[in-house]
Formats: C-alpha cells, structure tokens, sequence
C-alpha cells in the first residue's frame, strides 16, 4: 500500500477515530489491536458495466455500494464490522456524462465509501488508489468479529426458514441504496439461536440453494408467504437478487419465539425438509429451481 | 463473498490446512482465529497494462505478481503474513496471444498466486471471482501478524540507513519475479531494533522519502555505496522502483553490529541527517530528488 495519494489523504484525514486502529492510512500496512473473537474477512468487487453504470448512477452511488455490500457479507454471519480496506482503479476519462467532474470522481466516491461506513462506525484503515485507462473497478475488503459466526452450514429439516425483508426488484433502485441488515443480524443472533444465515445477493432461491447444499437438507417455501415488493412478482423476489436482506433457519421453539416477540421484522418463508427443493402455492407443491444470479466463468 | 464457483473451488480444495483459518472459502466470510498480536491489513491492485502486459507475460506471472507485492509490505512492516484473499476481474476475451487458454486463465492465474502464497506457508482464505469485457484486474488483500510492527516514522538524525539487496533495472523481469523480503525482514527484526522500514516498490529515492517525510528527518546517500544491479545506472537504482527490497533505518550502534554479523545481506547506504535530502558522490553533495512513480491522480 505504499504511497498513496489523494484517495489515501482524505481517509486520512477524515476516518474517525477507532479504538481498534492501531495504525491507519499512511505506512506499508495498516494495523489493528488484536480482539478476542474470530476474526471475519471478505471482499467484494464492483465493476463498471456490471454491478453498476457509473454514467447512470454517479461515483456517490457506487462507493455506497461497493461498502455495503461486504457490510452485507460481514452481517450474514452476525458480525460486528471493524474495519474495511478499499482499492480502486479510477478511470483516466470518466464516462461522457461525468466529465467535468472527472476530478471529483475519487472525491465522490470516498463520500459515498464514508457515508456507509460512518452509518456502521467502521473506520476505513487503507487502500491503493490508482488510475487507468479502464472503467473503474472497486474492491473492498471488510474485517469483521463475531464470537460464534454464523455459517451456512448449520440448517436442519423441520427448521423454520425466516426473511428479513421484502424481496425483488431491486434493479430499480434497491440495489444501489439498501442497508446491510448488521443491526438485524445482531439482534437477531442476541434473540435467539441462529442455525444459518446467508445475505440474498444472487437471489432467494438461490442462496438459500447455498444453505441447503452446505447443510445438506431441502426445503419448502410457502408461495403467499415470501413478501414480495410492490409493483413485481413472485418470480422476482425468488430471482431477481441484490435484494440484501437475511434468509435464517432456525428450530421451531426458537422460531415460535421469533414470531412472539420479532427483534427485527421477520418473515417465515417455509421450513426444511429431508430432501429436495419445493415452493408450495395454493397448497400445491412444485419443484424450486434455483434461479437468479448463477456464477459462471 | 457469496456464490463463488471454480475459482474459489480450487481455493477450498487446494489451500493447505493452517491452525489459523477457523472457516475457509465457501461462506459469505472466512474466519481466522484471534491472534495475540496486533493485525496487519494490506491491499494492492494490479491492472492489465498498468502493472504487467497479460499478453507478454501471461496469467501465472501475475497471480505471483500480485501475492508478492502484498507480502512485501507485510514484510516492510516485519510482520508474518497469515493469510490472504484474492478478487479478480477475468477477462471475457482474453489477449490474442493467450486465446484458446481462455478458459486456463483462471487456473494459471491461481497457480501463481499459490506458488507465492505456499513459499510462504499463507492460506487464500477467500475471495471473490467475476468475469466482464475489460482487462484483467487482482486485487489482493494479505493480512499479517507483528508484535511490534516496523513503521516509517521511527528513523532519527544519525541513524544509519541499509537497503536488502541491489537496485534498478526491475522492468526486465524482477517487478514479476522478485521474492517478498519476509523472512529478511523477520531476521533483520530478530537481530536488531528497526527504527523504520519501507519496501522499494515507488524506487529508492521516493521511497526513502516517505520515511523522512514521516520520520521529519533529512538523509545523505553515499552514490559509491549504493548497491545497483548488472547493466543499469545509479539512477536507475534511484528511481526504476519495483525492486521489492526493504530500505531501513537503525542506530549506528545496531548498524555496526549488522555490518559485523549480518543476520541477511545488507548494503549501508547512508545515513540520516537533521535536514535536506542529498547524494554524495565522489564527495560531492547534490540535492536528491525523490525521482521514480509519483502517484497521482
């Protein structure tokens, strides 16, 4: 991380002040205090043309993004964030509608980098900024602790399955401007005990696909029960993704307890089975593809 | 981190065990177990045409490429790295010369990085794959242990200044092939006190530069002293950058004890001064320049 600029001055002079940063922006690396839990890493890159267009949706918009979806990732296994770190490629000639303020690119990025971590108390402690002929490509890496993470792996059949918001379309907007579901997750892993959890990020049902796979049991989903955001359908809120909201299993007497006295708003979306993949609609049950996002080379 | 596919799967079944990685690949975080010493974070990205030409030097090269220039600044800071991960953005249509490899890209790309990471004995606990239209970009972040980490703020007027190894000329290969100076910079922290510390990675001059810059100290490099690798010139050695060795700075008590009994290979270079940054050749003093990358927008 030597020698940074510009980008690097500004977290400088800006992040506020941590107990945990030992040493922030400035030197070959930066440093934390060590903590007592487990310490809980991951990165999340963006690029132009695909996660986002930057000409569309402006440098703001982006570095929001960029932040909140590893906060995302931090809050699928209940964890508290501590710290993130960011790289960028800047683009040389920013795209036609942004010129002019091309040299306010960096500088709207890093507000919008900052807006979504100062939400979450989380000091930005480093990064490496460097310019390209390229479109702009941005990846984070965010540290986070948690005492017991949460995995994916954790599900049983007859655990009740729980969502923390509505689902779909999020290519309207949500995509850009949601908020990682941190303080649900906390509350949540305070109230009860959560078996796995994951963020919807290639949609639901596909990554709630990613908890069966790893806790090697099925599922059935009850159609009237998914909430579905206004003005889309079903189908959306089960493909669409980026939705970043928290799909969890949980026991029955913990999921009794949930629907008793939500911490959190929750809904309950079905329960796990033995085997296999099912959405139920007017009682009568069809096979689940997982669509939505599938990662591919 | 969710939703990985080939990229991270090479990662989950080839990374060596380490006591350290809690929760691997796979789960929206990786987890390591707490340390005792504080945390060292360091993030650098690498572009196609900025930082290697993908066609000449193809995907191997760059994987170790782009592991290495991490580990170095956890070696500037004399910290053991203890794990790393890895967002990479392929490309769609790889360069002409490397077509019909495309779909090896990626693998060649892995197989770079873990041969840097496995010299090491580090974990890529993580990462994030994606594919798009523009040119290949990695972005690694490594993470590293130091009980008491090198900074460079710490050098003082007439502490003695060393660098690792000879200088110049790296564009002919050694920017892709150098090997992190971790276990000198463990060694030269075992045998002595380190007052600052900085790897070569701007060039010497610069470099050196951030440390007075820091540490608000001057410095006098004595030409004849400096050592300069076969076929290129001191100026070269001052400003190429890339070298990948570490530059440092310790009392003349410690210096004369390393110049007696050298833990690794060092080379004095000069000294620092109240003030004023300057080259002696054949006696004479010149203002030195900090030539070599300046990082700018």
């Amino acid at each position: 991380m030597a020698g940074e600029f510009t980008f690097i001055d500004w977290i400088r002079g800006r992040t506020p002040a941590s107990d945990r940063v030992l040493i922030g922006p400035g030197d070959d690396c930066a440093a934390l205090t060590p903590g007592n839990a487990p310490l809980l890493i991951t990165t999340d890159m963006l690029m132009d043309g695909t996660d986002f267009v930057l000409a569309d949706v402006g440098a703001h918009r982006v570095g929001r993004k960029a932040m909140a979806v590893n906060l995302s990732d931090i809050a699928a296994m209940a964890g508290r964030p501590v710290g993130v770190v960011v790289s960028v490629a800047l683009p040389i000639l920013p795209p036609p509608t942004l010129r002019g303020r091309g040299q306010n690119l960096a500088q709207e990025l890093y507000l919008g980098l900052r807006e979504m971590a100062d939400a979450f108390g989380v000091p930005i402690v480093g990064g490496d900024t460097n310019s390209w002929a390229g479109p702009l490509v941005i990846s984070v890496t965010a540290f986070g602790e948690a005492e017991r993470p949460v995995r994916r792996n954790g599900a049983k059949p007859g655990d009740w399955l729980f969502v923390t918001g509505p689902l779909g379309g999020s290519i309207r907007g949500h995509h850009l401007d949601f908020t990682p579901r941190i303080r649900e997750a906390l509350a949540l892993r305070d109230a009860v005990e959560l078996h796995a959890m994951i963020d919807v990020s290639d949609g639901l049902s596909a990554d709630l696909h990613h908890i069966l796979e790893e806790s090697r049991c099925g599922a059935v989903l009850v159609a009237e029960a998914i909430p579905v955001n206004e003005g889309v359908t079903l189908a959306n809120a089960l493909g669409d993704g980026e939705d970043f909201e928290l799909v969890f299993a949980v026991s029955p007497a913990e999921g009794e307890k949930l629907l008793r006295a939500p911490p959190v708003p929750v809904w309950k979306i079905g329960e796990c089975v033995a085997s296999g993949y099912w959405i139920e609609e007017q009682k009568n049950r069809r096979p689940l593809v997982p669509t939505g996002w599938v990662h591919q080379l």
